[in-house]
């Protein structure tokens, strides 16, 4: 038996219409309304409430290779979305059911119930299995925790504090003891590092040297470096760091766009035995149990908290990755798109 | 009861005469000869035979903080040297042992019988302790098997694959039954790599694009790089590991007398999941007994060889190490001064 509410039979979804070269620009994407057939047996058929937006993205939208397959042309575009089940032929997941998946960038979607998870709304709202409850807080835990090995009392620096992943790690970084230095790129967003989520020293880094900033929030060193930036922080932090520092090489927003040179001192790893990794979240979604072991209590008590800056309607997406990749970006904490309520 | 034999009463030993502004010059040492005194008991007078030379002393010639102090204008330099016992006022070193130390740079010493190590002549002769069986071994050996944990069967790159260490990292990894991909500055010193280390693709960075020569020697990609230069070499291999490869980074030599850029390309290690870690030898001596077990059966059984470029006289030893400095330097293997039979 099909159950089926408020069952859309069309879905806007936003498609790669060319390659950028550089910057991104609006022309890069198309929107097109495709039908959304009837659920076969084991499939459903879900309404995106909410979808994410990831600077990762623009890594997809060049055709190389990677760690992810690059968007292709004249296809929807793909990303993190939590969507309600509206009809149903797997009787795992009954219509109502809040299911995450990849299939973001559209409004609606069928798939085989079985690629989907189901999402505890009770718990925490649609957008926190986006951020601090999904990939975006498991990418700062497993940077911090599986690359890094912060200890506790430790001092650890995120380059894009107020973003998505930033906020997540000077949150988890605090929960475990340690000391957090956090740059951003506006004065509300350092504010918010400050008052919000209450770091020990919030800096903006377009003003002045961040290794003069780094000095002064942390006159004996740092240990860990938590990465969303490369360029001249990443360069900043590997004088700042102390003996046996390590940093966590997690994105670089700087150059997404535009090439940005190297840290010119590089060298000082050797002296320092400091250690560089690199890793992408994929490789452990196996913790994400234990991840949210951890999260849900602390998000239900308060001590963490889900900080989101929301647009609305899937037209408003393409511009808010474009958004998201600039140095300076609009968004404080995870940047989400809600599409239906 | 003092034992003497062929005691010297005066040793002539090289100082540091000025710290060098970018590349050193002979200028920046200075010769001096002092008187040396009769051991007190508990100590002993040791004749130095041969004396290491090194690319790291060129951090010690600036006065700036690092793993080891600096040199100190007016004192001598020091290093690793081998010498013989002439003088002996303790009986666990009696005259005509040889024994290790880090007072190179002069021909003759005292010191305490303690802070001196055995050295058997009857395994190899005295050079190979500074090299082979040395420093410099466990420099290569702690690169490659604690740092990178190599696996058998991996594909390696060592850039200056021809020097002291690089010669230790060819062999060591071969025999652990891996491709080795080896670089260096010369016609002679790729003949060497490849003739008489047996490597599996040797090549002149000098000549054309380095990451031609990876993808040339390594169509599948590389597993670890042994960093011995950074610059131009250490963005081709970020260019040439693979997924979850992991770079030593042992030295620098392409910037030790002039900053180079950096690696334009380091955020591939978010993708590739690399990692890449500094380290310094002086943290593996403990190492030392265990990598002995393995290279000395190694070397007198002829798997391993011990090369060396020799320079005679203390009067020499300067030139010796502003040589090593330059990209292009003239060694093969292990650079060493001779000073006495």
């Amino acid at each position: 038996m099909l159950e089926r509410i408020l069952m859309p039979t069309h879905s806007r979804e936003v498609r790669l219409a060319s390659r950028p070269k550089g910057e991104p620009t609006l022309d890069n994407f198309a929107f097109a309304t495709v039908e959304v057939p009837d659920p076969r047996p084991g499939e459903v058929l879900v309404r995106n409430v909410c979808m994410s937006v990831d600077p990762y993205m623009r890594g997809r939208m060049n055709d190389s290779k990677s760690y992810v397959p690059p968007f292709q042309i004249g296809h929807p575009l793909e990303g993190g979305a939590v969507g309600r089940v509206v009809a149903s032929q797997d009787k795992r997941l009954p219509v109502g059911t809040y299911v995450q998946s990849f299939l973001g960038w559209r409004e609606a979607f069928v798939a085989p119930a079985a690629n989907l998870q189901i999402v505890d709304v009770g718990v925490a709202p649609p957008s926190a299995y986006l951020g601090i409850l999904g990939i975006t807080g498991l990418t700062a835990w497993a940077g911090l925790f599986r690359i890094a090995n912060l200890k506790r009392d430790e001092t650890v620096f995120v380059s894009g504090g107020a973003g998505a992943v930033g906020s997540a790690v000077c949150q988890l970084a605090r929960l475990h003891g340690c000391r957090v230095l956090a740059s951003a790129s506006s004065e509300e967003k350092v504010a918010y590092l400050r008052d919000v989520l209450k770091v020990e020293y919030a800096f903006n880094y377009r003003e002045g040297n961040p290794l003069d900033q780094l000095k002064t929030g942390a006159p004996n060193g740092i240990d860990v470096y938590f990465d969303n930036t490369g360029g001249p922080q990443l360069e900043a932090a590997l004088y700042a760091l102390r003996t046996h520092g390590r940093v966590a090489l997690c994105g670089g927003i700087s150059g997404y766009n535009t090439p940005v040179p190297g840290p010119r001192n590089l060298m000082l790893a050797i002296g320092k035995r400091l250690r560089l990794e690199g890793f992408i979240v994929s490789d452990f979604l196996k913790d994400l149990p234990a991840f949210l072991a951890e999260a849900v209590p602390a998000l239900r008590s308060g001590k963490l908290i889900h900080r989101e800056t929301v647009v609305h309607g899937i037209d408003a997406a393409p511009a808010a990755l474009l958004d998201l990749l600039h140095s300076g970006a609009s968004n404080i904490g995870k940047m989400i798109v809600h599409l239906a309520d």
